[in-house]
């Protein structure tokens, strides 16, 4: 009998996590003060996060970081998660190329956002820390943030941009269930709210609105800090540990991935699954791909400008050097809450830049497309944002076929989408719309932005 | 570090499922044609049932039946399942008792269901039916079933229980996801949905209704089987697989269960867990505690009779000697829809009347109170159902840190809630009530029961 899963024993879950910067010959650009445009210095960022997370979003300079026994012991929740051999979508699409995906769904929270959320929560309580703020776009952070708040005692409010806050209610309910408060955003709770409120009186929110409100709230908070659960290094560094298990795993599978596919919001999953690969092609020269997909209604990659931008709608962080569509780009109301972003993290952007991956652009239709395909495949709903690296998986293995090539692509399946239910609901029911940007919608857009790279 | 979960690999994924009746000294008594009140014939379920399911019904004399390589093969999606140690919910009791569990809530569907689901659409497959039928409470059973028969390529009709089908229309989308047709029950497609609409006009409808239906429309139909997903000898039979691994992984852990525990609404996660633990008290005179924990709304163990009853509300199956409340039992609302059924399986029923199992009763609120303490313990938010399960660990354990003892105790996780999350909502809003049945209410519906054992 064919073997579908590569499983590890939690004794294989990585000791280290992967800093991938240090092996870049050309490092990400600095973070800058917005006032001075001087690079960040580790001291700005203690207002707003535990000491420990801001040395490692600055200067993290060792390519491997050492997992704290305490957030370790909390990875054996779930970890080390399945790699799976996705034999029903091959047959289906007659392709000659082996697809293995990583079976980030099984978390209890239902996606990868847990390998991140338990790190800063370790980091916020280890530094006496007991209150903390965060943000939510479909709800997989938030609920993830929740859990990870409570198993480390801390009280948590989470802003989930409206529009999710609607379409996914359950996601609310158990971000609840965990003793989470949350609240809608745009809300009347902070400044930021309040003003985009008073300008867009029926605003649905995104998640960079939510940012501005969940920072804001921390800063006001005592005791508090904030956390993000995409776009930073940081959270790069703690997403790896999902490459890295599925690099031992692709070695018991007796392959080596052609192409790495991750989902792209801020980068979180997709980082998570492809440095560690991406570090062969870094330090050996390995020929490899890595394909972030994106949404066609949030193309920031494939068509956003690289560029200093903030991360939040108000403009209250730091500038980040990254790809963007403009920090008050305005997403449509996709399902694929968690990809409504509008830029990339700053190593994605030097990498793409660097022209070290690649990126494609996904119309909403087709992910759903995919989505049904691989659950009536391979028995997994997939969440809508998962859906995207699923559709470009496809585009790849058709590719395979016409040219006769048995190539192995690995994909990420980052969460389920048990949640979403409802988007699927309407896809049923014709409902859906691709909401692809239009090339007049990116160029108003950047046109905005300051010229600073 | 401690090990906290005690995983297998593919290759222990079990090759034979275990058939307790074998070992029984009281065998179970025989299911009865109606019409004779003769013993049932192989020949007499097959315009309901495969044959071979027919034959594991009612003639499977060997323990060990081999599980056939394209069951097997579609176990692998995700089995084997982790065993885990409950180290969060020790803690949060303070108690000396070791908590196992076994996390069935990993199967893409959410639930044990699946282990039955797919080998009886295989079989179905195996001798050339088109179209199946079954029923679902709070839609576990019919997800699994709904992507079992999508990969045999089985048309499917799933009659809904109507509480649950408002309730829960998130496991609705998931079935439809897959293909299935849902129908809410009772509904005018079938006599008995027209004729208890008639009787009773606002019925929020019951398993027993549900099955009814389902059972009239599988032999209406041409090419067309019934499934059903608890309650018969061979679904308890594939279910075994749930136990069979946990012994495995308990010897790895070094410990040996003195109390194994599993909700029970027809028997079929509760068989799946302690059968193989059980056969150690049959087969080697083992000392272990076996416990079903039903909801106080429901308590065929430990309040019905034990007597020849049908399976259905309408009267359409062959008699089942039963635990029962009587088929016209209708149970109230309550949200562990899985465990709204008025009788108890053959095999169970005759185990516990020989005292080599017990049964539990728990109230609504006490297994709410118990889900959201273990969601918040262990990360995991448990469906309504198996929250019985956690409540009767629970009180076990409390009851070995008075007694000052160090039990093993071990229960099934046999799925997760995130599709249950409005149930959540309304207890944390404190709209939720137990709905115990009365003595007097149970006395009522035993009452019209024909004394035939």
């Amino acid at each position: 009998m064919k073997t579908k899963k590569f499983l590890l024993q939690e004794k294989d879950i990585p000791t280290a996590w992967y800093n991938i910067a240090a092996d870049m010959e050309n490092k990400p650009r600095p973070i800058l003060n917005p006032a001075t445009k001087e690079p960040l210095r580790e001291e700005d960022l203690y207002p707003l996060f535990a000491k420990e997370l801001a040395h490692q979003e600055l200067n993290a300079t060792d390519a491997w970081i050492e997992i704290p026994e305490g957030v370790r012991d909390m990875y054996k929740i779930w970890r080390p998660t399945p790699l799976v051999r996705a034999y029903g979508l091959e047959k289906a699409l007659d392709t000659p190329a082996h697809i293995y995906f990583k079976n980030e769904s099984i978390s209890p929270v239902g996606s990868h956002k847990l390998n991140s959320a338990l790190a800063q929560a370790y980091f916020c309580k280890k530094e006496g820390v007991t209150n903390i703020t965060t943000e939510t776009g479909a709800g997989q952070w938030g609920a993830a943030m929740s859990y990870a708040a409570k198993a480390f005692g801390l009280e948590l409010a989470v802003y989930m941009v409206k529009i999710s806050y609607h379409q996914k209610p359950y996601r609310r309910s158990i971000m609840q269930t965990f003793g989470a408060q949350v609240i809608a955003s745009p809300s009347m709770s902070t400044k930021a709210g309040r003003q985009i409120l008073t300008d867009h009186p029926n605003y649905q929110g995104s998640l960079g609105t939510a940012i501005s409100e969940a920072v804001e709230l921390a800063i006001q908070t005592p005791n508090c800090k904030y956390t993000l659960g995409s776009v930073l290094n940081h959270v790069m560094l703690h997403q790896s540990v999902i490459g890295l298990e599925a690099e031992k795993q692709m070695e018991m599978a007796g392959e080596y991935p052609d192409i790495v596919i991750g989902c792209f919001g801020g980068g979180s999953n997709f980082s998570g699954i492809s440095f560690p690969f991406l570090r062969h092609k870094l330090t050996e020269g390995k020929d490899i791909r890595i394909i972030a997909a994106e949404p066609a209604s949030c193309p920031k990659l494939t068509r956003g400008q690289f560029q200093y931008d903030f991360g939040d709608e108000a403009g209250y962080t730091p500038l980040i050097p990254m790809f963007t569509l403009g920090h008050t780009f305005s997403p449509a109301h996709i399902h694929a809450g968690g990809l409504r972003y509008h830029g990339a993290g700053a190593i994605v952007s030097q990498l793409h830049k660097d022209k070290l991956m690649e990126a494609v652009d996904i119309p909403q239709l087709d992910t759903f497309d995919a989505a049904t395909l691989f659950a009536r495949v391979e028995g997994i709903i997939p969440a809508p944002e998962s859906a995207h690296a699923i559709a470009a998986t496809i585009r790849e293995a058709q590719q395979a076929r016409e040219e006769g090539k048995q190539k192995v692509i690995l994909f990420n399946l980052s969460g389920h989408g048990l949640i979403d239910m409802a988007a699927y609901d309407q896809y049923f029911a014709g409902d859906l719309t691709n909401f692809d940007l239009t090339d007049e919608e990116v160029e108003k857009n950047i046109a905005g932005l300051e010229k600073i790279i």
